[in-house]
């Protein structure tokens, strides 16, 4: 049954007011799609939906739920409901919602909520933005080393049900320091007497509560893991990391990076949940910016503009007027192109600004085979499309050349230098590589014309 | 102890070939960061040492090392050693490696592994590239739901060691249909005797194996999974798909789209690792093809150079000229940013077709606002530091303004527009946006200027 029968089957009921029948029919949806289906009603139906929901899965679909939604949703239930949906929450989602919620909500909430989930709460508050800590669950299981497989096992038993995933366990020390990670296939096919520290993995991998969500990301995906455990300073787990929460920040940097590489302030929300003014704000600084930068290209035009329109040169001008948008347009692109695969290598990880020798070496080289195939093409189109003289098509095709090695070789090598800066490549090297390439392909080809041509 | 000083560790026992004590050394390690230290030796040095690694995690190792050097250790270890390592493998890896492999050596491979492992592999090679089956592992487990709680634990304990994950279990019917998946968690903690199909849940999420590694990615995303059941067209459970590779998924794939929206062909492999030629063969199409566009460009300016610089219009026609590149600038400019943000809208699901009336009264509104900003700017500029008379100035700010609201709607609905057709909005879309927005651009300042100051 595709989503959209799904959508109009609840409806039916809902509109014809069958509340036990609805109830009954939202029984059979995943969670996630209860959410998707409250996402599409207006406010009112939403709410009143919402209070039709089975008590259990409520809480778990008010995880799913956006925070529009749930902001609506803690303005208008009770204080006792309140407590119930965010009790039951997973910590790392509780604090997700809180960290969007007005201040008089956020108030509202914690003073609604038990006082050990409010303990951890204010804890994970006051983890920085995009840390380690502001995204880890602290739902994991763990035990001393001293345990006994029987011990574990029913630790487990008690505990288990409540826990984000279970598929790997946390030994420690007597200090509580993290000693090892242990997979609960191990444990389950162990003997009930053997100790758990003899079956546990000492090389695991940890991360700190400041690193940076972006760094954990990484490990997580180099290390293939489906969970990583996040320590504290003397070592002690506090929490874990699971790769599907992994995912969203992989999907968020991407798509962040994308939008700073098109000369754009990176949103918070989606495009259909970003107003108009913040996507103007986004915008409005880096058009200007390159507005400005662009005079200089206009005045380099108007420069040699009067030169090239002196009547001793007569046809020449225009031919190399006609060629400022092919020159201007070709160094651009050259430029874009590779500073991409730069700025991306060095998002993945996969580049630093220690190769900047190989980068210079690779770019020249690719930048000579394509320099040449495209002045090729430039010459027979100047030459024989539009019957220019033979020394203009010639210094066009040279300017040309020029342009796209200077071009590749800056595309290359800028972000590699913005990245030594520790400033952010994707911001700063993207918006600018297309301006400071047109500029100075437009500079080559007037001063090459010039100098030949004159 | 950072990453230089374990290496300075390791060479040192290498150089002085101490083999007993460099075992005990890699002992210590990640199996990640034995595979690249081997990355980072020399063939022959590579070779020593992973005959130096303890045989129970050097097969652990190789499946975590690069094609290349698996390549050259397939070429030079004996058959047995061949058919330990591939058999050791998650079958998924294995595959992986195959399919890279060059096809004399694919063979001796899959002479050499047991009966079972071949069999398994070849239906895996069958799958088309990219689709779920391709990426999906054997390894899990599954069983019928009239199994009672014991007899569940004692098949996971029986055959779980081996599984990529035992978090969740997959219940049957009598078919082998899949009807419902199950927490360990649930499991661990339920009375002997109960029937699992009583604790599964039955609103899982499945994909089919010829389902689209990105849709798959998706679904795991949305629906925060941990693994994912592929099912074939009868409903059975033939593998899962785990979130660590999925994270892997999503990574190549928004490279995969920075790439398509930078005008390069991507690259099946790292910066690093692509050949000059390949190199050259993903970004040549793309700059010919915009080079070719930019001649049209090139006539446009020209057509009109001859009426501007006629003597009767004096000035007017360098100030027109010198304003070429900040009208085509920020036009494309303006095209590209609205023209990113649908584009990646559009592959993280959250904008679609339907949408475009919504994108273009959003997009409108955005332009307004932005070009209204940015023709003031402009006109500024013109009038007071450049001494453009009056007329000029403002009616090259209103060709701005008249840019700025076509390039803006272009580039929210020609996404759409290719999205629609079917074809990948971020390979043709992105290319194209910033060649028609800066030809249409001058073609707007060019045609305003003869209408008005003619």
């Amino acid at each position: 049954m595709d989503w959209e029968t799904v959508k109009q089957r609840l409806d039916a009921l809902l509109e014809a007011d069958k509340r036990i029948e609805l109830r009954g029919a939202l029984r059979m949806l995943n969670r996630v799609d209860v959410a998707q289906y409250l996402s599409e009603l207006d406010t009112e139906k939403m709410l009143k939906v919402f209070r039709i929901l089975p008590s259990e899965i409520s809480s778990d679909v008010f995880s799913y739920m956006d925070d529009d939604q749930r902001e609506k949703l803690i303005s208008t239930i009770g204080d006792q409901e309140i407590c119930r949906l965010v009790d039951d929450m997973f910590i790392d989602d509780a604090v997700d919602f809180l960290e969007d919620l007005p201040s008089d909500l956020v108030k509202r909430v914690l003073e609604n909520v038990s006082d050990d989930t409010r303990k951890v709460i204010n804890r994970f508050l006051s983890y920085p933005e995009n840390s380690a800590g502001s995204i880890m669950t602290i739902e994991f299981c763990a035990f001393p080393g001293d345990f006994t497989v029987a011990q574990a096992m029913k630790e487990i038993r008690r505990t288990g049900v409540d826990k984000e995933t279970i598929n790997t366990l946390y030994v420690l020390d007597k200090n509580g320091k993290l000693t090892g990670t242990l997979a609960l296939r191990k444990l389950i096919s162990a003997d009930d007497d053997q100790p758990v520290s003899e079956l546990s993995d000492s090389n695991f991998v940890s991360v700190g509560t400041l690193d940076d969500q972006e760094m954990v990301a990484e490990t997580v995906r180099k290390y293939d893991l489906l969970a990583v455990p996040v320590v504290d300073k003397e070592g002690r787990p506090v929490g874990i990391i699971t790769a599907d929460d992994i995912l969203d920040v992989l999907q968020d940097e991407a798509t962040e990076d994308i939008e700073k590489m098109s000369a754009l302030t990176p949103s918070e929300d989606t495009y259909m949940k970003t107003g108009v003014f913040t996507l103007v704000k986004n915008r409005l600084p880096w058009l200007m910016l390159m507005l400005v930068a662009s005079i200089f290209t206009g005045l380099i035009i108007s420069h040699y503009e009067e030169i090239l329109t002196a009547p001793a040169l007569g046809s020449i001008g225009v031919a190399l007027t006609a060629c400022i948008p092919m020159i201007m347009d070709t160094g651009g692109n050259c430029g874009q192109q590779s500073s991409t695969l730069i700025i991306r290598g060095l998002a993945t990880g996969e580049v630093g600004p220690g190769d900047a020798l190989k980068v210079l070496w690779k770019e020249t080289r690719v930048a000579l085979l394509v320099a040449c195939a495209l002045a090729v093409v430039c010459f027979l189109i100047q030459k024989f499309i539009f019957g220019i003289d033979l020394s203009v098509a010639i210094t066009i095709s040279l300017a040309m050349i020029f342009c796209v090695l200077f071009a590749k070789i800056l595309g290359g090598l800028l972000p590699l230098g913005v990245k030594a800066l520790r400033l952010d490549p994707a911001l700063i090297a993207s918006p600018m590589i297309t301006t400071v390439a047109d500029t100075c392909s437009l500079l080559i080809l007037f001063v090459l014309a010039t100098a030949v041509l004159l």
